[in-house]
């Protein structure tokens, strides 16, 4: 016999499809709602159905804004560095850090057979034609650092094979504030590997 | 300068009102909405809105509930256990162990000084006059095991003294399958002294 009343089942599923999210947690989430005043509960529904009727892919970057063209692109217009990733929300740490002020693109994934996820998956024609359009001088291919990342970046470089355009990766090494002692031996191949001079 | 739409920035605000759910966490779920579509996210937002506004405490026990009375307290009308949780989500383990077969009331807290709960935001008066009313003979306190829940346990105890009513408490010891390794300190002591005899 469950004791749960059918709409709070109800809810308690819908956090449950949130990624990361057990059923346990979701029922924590869920009696943790409605134990709020209604107004709050509503206004969480509310910006829901805004977020979704409001934003939606930037026809140029395909990053998510609720402009016609989002305001990186407005702003930057006329930029020659253009910073390819993976999803919208790979832009944020960009940002944060304050390093680049270039234009970005979000490529909608990286190629993963075993996903189904073929090149023509991803907005690659839509890259290549932004690239030649707005005379993009450098290319960071921010992809993450898996194998299907790696190939991915790969196939944009020999795609842009025989043109101006000049192709880098973020570097790769040891990240800030980590303990030597539990970085992982890929980490260490590559930040080994990529050693500079002092 | 911030890249996130003002839409998506406010569902990533309500997110982070979530117990257990920081900035960063937030943030993943919002671009995880916002990457499904748009009937699922109009669902969700139904959801919230319908527990809101169909789910309240049960006039009886004070569990949460879309019924008049709970269905709890209507199908086991006249029973003589009543079990005494502090919140309406403590209900269910009893109810999928399907150890016990009573009532339950819902405390709405411990007191807790600290926090600013006295024994004048709990439902104390309405447990005694259930109590009466339905001619409880066993109440089993289960109300955690803080020395907030503690002492509020013992508070629910002395109140009725001098009558017939039976007070027990939960068993305290090792809970099943864990390592006796990690056991906290003050679960041990609880285990040691109430052992029972093979």
């Amino acid at each position: 016999m469950s004791v749960e009343p059918e709409s709070l089942e109800a809810l308690i599923a819908e956090f449950s499809n949130l990624p990361g999210i057990g059923h346990k947690t979701a029922r924590r989430l869920a009696y943790h709602v409605l134990s709020k005043p209604k107004a709050d509960v509503e206004r969480f529904a509310t910006s829901l159905t805004n977020a979704a009727d409001r934003v939606h892919p930037c026809p140029k970057c395909h990053a998510f804004t609720d402009l016609d063209t989002c305001s990186t692109c407005t702003s930057r217009a006329g930029a020659k560095s253009l910073c390819v990733v993976e999803k919208s929300s790979d832009i944020m740490p960009f940002e944060r850090s304050g390093v680049f002020k270039g234009l970005y693109f979000v490529l909608g994934g990286v190629i993963s057979p075993l996903d189904g996820i073929g090149p023509e998956n991803l907005h690659l024609p839509q890259l290549v034609a932004r690239i030649k359009d707005e005379g993009i001088e450098e290319l960071v291919l921010a992809l993450g650092s898996s194998p299907e990342a790696d190939s991915t970046s790969l196939m944009i470089d020999r795609m842009l094979a025989g043109t101006n355009v000049k192709r880098t990766r973020l570097a790769r090494g040891i990240p800030m504030g980590s303990d030597l002692e539990f970085v992982d031996e890929v980490t260490m191949l590559r930040a080994f590997e990529g050693r500079v001079s002092l």
